[in-house]
């Protein structure tokens, strides 16, 4: 029996991208004739297994949840994990976990590799790279051979899915209101690029709070840090940032970041700067995580309830897995989120 | 095509244990000829398809590798995975992760699953509940079947394998001898009980390093705690039993916590019984996460490496994967810990 090849290694033979691979096995119009035969002869030469093989196997049924986040070491999604597998192994079935570590590519190939036979169904978060190329075709094919998916936290419009969310212009709306409500003025947002999703809404849920106080925008108090700064090799880049932010801005006695992290990162500025919290300046996060809780001080958050979209977001896929009839229909879950008040707000 | 039967179901059908029926369908003599007939019997009857059949296929590589940890919600675990994508990625694998949440039933059934024709080799650390009950069946049988493990952290001597480790003991004696040398005269230690076999090794560490300073152990300063208070949900539990401990001995200057957590809970417990530290009580904890790092004061720890152990891990398989000639041989890589001096200590 010859090795299985994989899908990139057909990329890096025939010199194009995995998603040209993908499209051209799936016989997608985007691709020209010519790449199509040449990338499924290519395959077909090597005893490439593409998903549907398995995927018409209608009932075979793997009783295993394939789950790909973006990243592991965020708290957050651990969380989410945990409430899958509750709700997995109570119905019996079992759950693996493929990373995309932010990476389009790694996306697409972690789910050609489970859908290929392992597994009944996605709960996926989308990857960052994905979101900025807009390129979801392998969330469609997928759904289009029969495997369901149920989107959570970081999902598009675009793909008809179930979905699990939470209220992010809400949660944040209601956070900095409460920064406003206790006395503060000039109420810094630290946030994240706009093409992450949860990011333009929090950041929205910050100008519509400022906006039902009567209170205008300053584009000086709005820092969208970059991408870069978020791992955790570079918070010394990110406390400069935000060093900066205090600095040309004294005034600052408020500040909302859009996760927990960039919260306590700014914390310690602001001690370093010798600010006192909350007395001189306040602060709230989002994302209810350990680091939240054991601050000094612990800091107030907004909870996004990790565990609680993973239960929903499993139930959901279940249902789905063991309905009887084949009517299309999709559900979207909001989950409301919870001000968890702490030492860090008056 | 009947629907697939799972290893739990024929377990809960013929009302034995996961772990019987895994072993009655590998025909080990541990199991009765007649409990043996009857399983094989009914996994055949429901098309149950044993590992060895995808096995059998000895060439076909699926440039997978499965990852099994007891838990997802620790750092040190997302670091280890982190070494290991790392790795896997540059020499073309994938990596895929199945949680055994510190259970020996979802231990065997991941394993198991992943066996299943998903993976080339495991990764993997013990699960708790394995380690108590002492039943290696499952890794013996995927290793003689020709599935190659290397596992890491939580290892046990029955196996032969490939391991990472960490030398815990060292890595202990040195905390607690720097707490010593800071002049500490009463040192305590927050461990867990003696079946997690890094536990046991870093309160030998302890006992070794009182020793050097010709110093007697003192039962009351061994706190060893129960399992159960590990997890989030129950930190008040864990705090009351510190505070317990600090109370019954009002002269304790030193701690030494075999994990981060107990020990940023057992600062927190210091504080609020007055305590200043690093003046009155030093603090050292093994591991170094995110937690560590932004504690107020930052807490002086034991770093573990966890990204260099699942690299290091990671190349310990491939290597074995793609070694030409079949000779066995085995490695025990010992990684160094280190001492990350921060303010909890003088």
């Amino acid at each position: 029996m010859k090795k299985k090849i994989t899908l990139k290694q057909i990329a890096r033979e025939l010199d194009v991208s995995i998603s040209t691979v993908s499209k051209a096995l799936r016989n997608s119009i985007e691709i020209s004739e010519d790449t199509r035969q040449k990338v499924q002869a290519f395959a077909k030469l090597y005893n490439y297994r593409p998903n549907n093989i398995a995927l018409s196997l209608k009932n075979r049924k793997t009783k295993t949840i394939g789950v790909i986040i973006p990243d592991i070491v965020h708290h957050f999604f651990s969380k989410v994990i945990r409430g899958i597998e509750l709700v997995a192994n109570k119905r019996g079935y079992n759950v693996i976990v493929g990373l995309s570590n932010e990476s389009f590519d790694k996306e697409v190939i972690n789910m050609q590799m489970l859908a290929n036979g392992s597994i009944d169904g996605f709960i996926l978060s989308i990857s960052k790279e994905t979101l900025q190329q807009q390129d979801y075709h392998h969330f469609k094919e997928t759904i289009n051979q029969g495997m369901p998916i149920v989107m959570f936290d970081r999902i598009v419009n675009e793909i008809n899915c179930d979905k699990v969310i939470i209220d992010d212009l809400k949660g944040s709306k209601n956070a900095v209101s409460k920064l406003l409500s206790n006395g503060c003025e000039n109420v810094a947002i630290i946030t994240t690029k706009d093409y992450v999703s949860v990011g333009k809404l929090r950041t929205q849920g910050y100008l519509n709070a400022l906006e039902d106080f009567k209170m205008s925008p300053e584009t000086d108090l709005i820092l969208k840090v970059d991408d870069e700064l978020v791992s955790e090799d570079h918070l010394e880049s990110l406390e400069r940032e935000i060093e900066g932010l205090f600095k040309r801005n004294k005034n600052i006695d408020g500040v909302f970041a859009v996760n927990e992290l960039y919260a306590i990162i700014a914390m310690k500025v602001a001690r370093n700067l010798g600010m006192r919290i909350p007395e001189d300046i306040q602060f709230i996060g989002f994302t209810d995580g350990v680091l939240s809780k054991h601050a000094t001080p612990s800091l107030t958050t907004v909870s996004q309830h990790g565990q609680l979209m993973g239960e929903k977001a499993a139930e959901l896929l279940i249902d789905n897995l063991e309905r009887e009839d084949e009517m299309e229909h999709y559900t979207t879950i909001v989950i409301e989120t919870e001000l968890i008040e702490r030492n860090s707000t008056k």
